[in-house]
């Protein structure tokens, strides 16, 4: 059997007899031939076909030979075919040939399966696999060590709220709601580690950047002076995920601090961090003054940061940690933490017995370190202009969703 | 401030002065002079220190001129060194200087965040990410898509028990032990896919190598003949995951029938299943036979594997199915699917509508497609020659085992 040809691949192979296998993706009855266009994971090949076209979404092999037409897609069409039905199909609920979907959010969500065939739905998520690929080619590159943590935790201490609770052999778990804790202990052994993994969010929102699971590209490095040396990997990191078609990632990002913003925006100062509106303009004013879709806002007030922040030593109110605003939305967080046992202990006080495990690795000798999280999903939503980020969630599962 | 000089880049910087960090390794106080082991990422920096040195473990960073000295760990040494302590540290529950530590495996695991940085168990993390990594660009030069697909799932319906229930803001929602139904839908939008992530498993067992948590490398692709196809997928994948220094993938693999291996073992006939004992005879005789440390045992019967399997065409009662033994163990379990919806329909029967999301990609054309999985660990494990897949595992969960 003759080896199958990708539809992209279809110009090379002008007056040769080959094999195409893809799915029925639309069918043109004229009056003595019908054109069927059959899909594959490269594109779309044109085949004229005499007599009656399987329904689409019908899957098929086509032996045919390749031909030369300037007016058919690609150049090439496929003529004197023998089509062979591989399976059949029931038509899908809207048209995947149509230049976008017209179905509803909750409509494609519920279709997904059928429905991301559509080549402009599938598009996003080939986005988003380059995206985390430049992301592991950059750390690679840079000494880091790819690890995998348990999703499963023994206590919901992390941060509160929020958590999954599991029966876990009878006992009660939790979701980790994100692998913080085991990549600060592995920077004790690794130095510089990343993981990608799905996270776990008991969000009670309804809203279009929130999800119950989404997959957290985490960072976290030794031996930093302080949260620049963090911001500075994420800089390059950014630049690696980026598809410069979409985005350009300045040499250097541009910087403001929490206090300069408040000033900048004449917003309340004793608020300790910044709403949605404050974000939207703090991103607006990068883009004019400095030409950059990317901002960072360092120094937040420690008041509304997780026990583990580093404070500035020159400003203890101020903490040596930032957010990576993106096109007007918090993309990443991030920041140095604690390292020294004592300050753990200071700062936990009475609650450090609850936090024995997570505490062994500083009692045990842990450099300056840092890190961050990206979420694959905000990232690649605000990257391809989607207003909600499950548009670019395969199965997304949230407060009303479990399935498909 | 001078940039930081890793251990394992010191040869080139003889009589240089340079700044080193890492963590107090070993300590040995001779009479005049203590040298003073440090540990980096890298590997280790001998320092000769007038006076006392800091305990094992304390995170320091060291100015010094870089000496040759032959007799010295990489041939150099560091001398006239300045010490700072970046962070203090309690000694280790047990020596990291050793060669090997002598600490009981619970007690490893009791102690993960300090035990992980003995040299020799954190070389083990390094060959896990260098598999993967393998993994996953043999098939991104393959047309491959990475996706992420749901953790949280509604039901428990791919293969019954073993699931960890979840508390689903209120609903019974379970934690997916594969994700087979999710990479199949994709073989309708993508052909071809691959997952690296957690699965779960409620395993009530307490083996060596059963895992509640483990990482699970899924392949999924469309259009092939039948289940030799994914086992040549499988062998490049393979060749792609190995370090050639630890294994050699044959040009080849070879291939015995589930019939011809019960023959060969003159085992039961109507057990339609392979015992332990038999994986490792059948593992032998391809060394053995083949000299090679990989035998496929394909056409296992259909009594014994799920529902979605395909059966052989020519005989219906053994499957398109494959396990792939690896040194005397099943290290991937795959085959060729069912893909018309109705045959789903016939083999669910009653069953069929608790299946309904499942059965969308079906109904909407499946091409002929098939697949399989890779436990990171096992693969780690048999690699290493590690009696347990606890040894190649950061944080382990098990039935036991829910910190640290």
């Amino acid at each position: 059997m003759s080896s199958r040809v990708l539809a992209a691949d279809l110009p090379r192979y002008v007056g040769a007899r080959v094999r195409v296998a893809g799915w029925v993706h639309r069918r043109r009855r004229l009056k003595s031939v019908t054109f069927v266009v059959v899909r594959d994971r490269s594109g779309l090949a044109q085949v004229v076909l005499r007599g009656a076209a399987p329904p689409e979404e019908t899957v098929v092999e086509v032996h045919a030979t390749v031909s030369a037409n300037p007016r058919a897609p690609g150049g090439v069409e496929l003529t004197e075919p023998v089509v062979e039905t591989l399976a059949e199909a029931v038509p899908p609920p809207f048209d995947l040939y149509r230049p976008a979907v017209t179905a509803s959010l909750p409509a494609i969500l519920d279709h997904a399966p059928v429905a991301l065939r559509h080549p402009a739905l599938k598009e996003r998520f080939a986005v988003a696999a380059a995206a985390v690929r430049g992301f592991r080619s950059t750390l690679d590159s840079r000494g880091f060590t790819e690890v995998h943590t348990p999703k499963i935790v023994a206590s919901a201490t992390e941060s509160g709220g929020c958590v999954f609770g599991i029966d876990y052999f009878g006992r009660p778990a939790y979701l980790a709601q994100s692998p913080q804790f085991f990549k600060q202990a592995l920077v004790g052994v690794f130095e510089r580690v990343y993981e990608v993994g799905p996270v776990f969010r008991a969000e009670p929102h309804d809203t279009a950047r929130h999800l119950a699971q989404y997959t957290s590209l985490d960072v976290e490095l030794g031996f930093i002076r302080d949260h620049h040396d963090v911001m500075a990997v994420l800089r390059e990191v950014l630049a690696g995920m980026s598809d410069p078609a979409l985005v350009t990632v300045p040499e250097e990002i541009p910087e403001i601090h929490f206090a300069a913003a408040v000033d900048l925006l004449e917003a309340d100062p004793r608020e300790p961090d910044l709403a949605p509106a404050h974000e939207r303009a703090l991103s607006e004013w990068a883009r004019r003054e400095h030409g950059s879709d990317f901002l960072f806002v360092t120094g937040y007030p420690m008041a509304k940061r997780p026990f583990y922040t580093h404070p500035d030593p020159a400003r203890p109110r101020y903490s040596n940690s930032f957010d990576l605003l993106f096109r007007g939305v918090e993309l990443v967080t991030g920041g140095q933490r604690l390292h020294r046992h004592a300050d753990y202990l200071a700062v936990l006080g009475d609650a450090a017995p609850e936090y024995a495990d997570y505490l062994q690795a500083f009692a045990h000798g842990m450099p300056p370190h840092g890190g961050f999280a990206i979420g694959l999903e905000r990232w690649t939503a605000r990257l391809l202009g989607a207003a909600n980020v499950r548009e670019v969630t395969l199965f997304p599962r949230d407060l009303h969703r479990l399935t498909p």
